[in-house]
């Protein structure tokens, strides 16, 4: 339907990583709960197309994420495929680390929050005392050999404090890293960002000593934006972008919709750009209307829908 | 919820034009047909709302398109307002014009085609003969002191001959630019784009003799790419963007019946980046929900279902 670049778009990387996250942030905000079979089977169909990396579960308290209650059940279903450096696990303490160790995993990620509002709603402390929390996680974790991801939320706006100052966001970033993690994911946790905002905080993060071949972007599609900002973002140096398959977390007919920017449309636009993602795009598309199928609803992706009915 | 940009992000205009496609691309493409006295209002509300370009209906034979086969009557309804340089109506032949120019109109559209095979579907000729028949309708335009806009469609790909040659899409515009038109909307008519084609088109029309300046950009969101793409024809210098209000439309040539670029969430991208449009979002927003309850279905726009759901 369209001519390929045959190199990158001037500007662009050869090669973008994806970090999935439908299986985790995706599934974590679906009405439905999936059972513990078919997340492994989802897990499994999306490495099968090609994503790099995929974030599988949560070791967050099973009474704050009912949906992601059963992750020992789901790395047990996946065995060793399930565990590797590319498949990162969500930790929230010391003892979700212990959890995710038990379980043989090899990578993590953390999530602190840009705001003080926020930090209190999500982890039930102050930015200071969160970090604390995380110090000795981040220790032991990297005594253990595992790779650390940091996510960092409300990095555009803030539902409570509203503007959020990019000043603000890279002193919490800098906490965060300061920890020792490897990545840094800058979270638009409810979709508000626009591309000006993404290119000034990578740049401020950059003068404040946190790079870009640091970085990864997650963006949510709220307000359409997901899409645009991520493309802005790469054009800036980022090479790692957070993205769900299906566009998972949120139906679009619900009052808050807030789907992850979906894997499938993504994939498309740097495809189309010259860049390769590594990605099996029709194999992708299958998997999300597979999915979709399981959660009983059509996919939110613009890519799945019009390549599913085609 | 978040901080706009008090100047332009770098490389941005202070200011981006956007041509309102709603009712006539819109309306043309939904399965409902809207009563013309509810046609008028949508008008009147969207240059209420601050739109400065809004098209309004067209006058291409009835029986190709009876969602706006009361083209005359709904111009009646608005009277002065409704026929303004700042309001072009879609004009396919002489006969079109005539019907135009009876109504009062001081400003046109007519619609090339940058493929043979959809010249042959949509025309019912060849790109040459389609030439044929705009060259006296613009040049009577002209005459009669009307602005003239060409749309080429299937810029970046077609169903039936898949990829589409940018020097094919330069050849295709010159010969309707030659005419004596004052302004070309490249169009990705089934949504196909992605941001590195839609660059190099621009710089190879620059090249061509079409500058930038006389450029417009109209993407439909089929594949998720059309605020990606058009943001990136407004890096690269076009200040005029397409657009429907809600997403209205769909194209019945692509394989999945995704709308135009809906206007609120372009006004989201670039009021955000410091870019004026004159567009008052709440009151877009309330058209939109309006227009939405018209028409039986929720809107497509992604802001104005987080907006409107408050």
């Amino acid at each position: 339907m369209r001519t390929p670049q045959v190199q990158p778009m001037p500007g662009l990387p050869t090669r973008v990583r994806i970090y999935e996250v439908g299986p985790r942030d995706g599934l974590q905000n679906e009405a439905a709960v999936v059972p513990a079979p078919v997340k492994a089977e989802f897990i499994k169909r999306l490495v099968a197309a090609g994503l790099p990396i995929v974030e599988t579960t949560s070791f967050v308290n099973p009474s704050w994420v009912p949906q992601l209650a059963d992750a020992g059940e789901v790395l047990g279903l996946l065995g060793a495929d399930g565990v590797g450096v590319d498949r990162p696990v969500l930790v929230p303490n010391i003892r979700g680390l212990d959890r995710a160790l038990e379980a043989g995993c090899r990578a993590i990620a953390i999530f602190g929050s840009a705001t003080e509002t926020f930090a209190q709603k999500n982890l039930g402390r102050s930015i200071a005392d969160s970090v604390a929390m995380f110090a000795p996680v981040v220790e032991r974790a990297r005594a253990e050999g595992l790779w650390v991801r940091a996510y960092v939320s409300m990095c555009f706006g803030d539902p409570w404090e509203g503007d959020v100052s990019t000043g603000q966001v890279v002193d919490a970033s800098r906490r965060l890293m300061d920890l020792g993690c490897h990545e840094l994911s800058l979270g638009d946790t409810i979709g508000v960002a626009t591309t000006g905002q993404v290119v000034d905080l990578v740049n401020a993060l950059d003068i404040g000593g946190i790079g870009r071949e640091q970085l990864a972007v997650h963006f949510h599609d709220t307000y359409g934006q997901a899409l645009a900002n991520s493309l802005a973002a790469v054009h800036e140096g980022v090479q790692v972008v957070d993205s769900a398959a299906g566009g998972l977390g949120g139906c679009p007919y619900a009052k808050s919709a807030t789907g992850n920017l979906a894997t499938e449309d993504l994939v498309w636009a740097l495809h189309g750009a010259g860049v390769d993602t590594g990605v099996d795009l029709p194999a992708l598309v299958q998997t999300s209307v597979w999915m979709s199928e399981q959660l009983g609803r059509p996919p939110v992706s613009r890519v799945v829908a019009a390549l599913a009915s085609g």
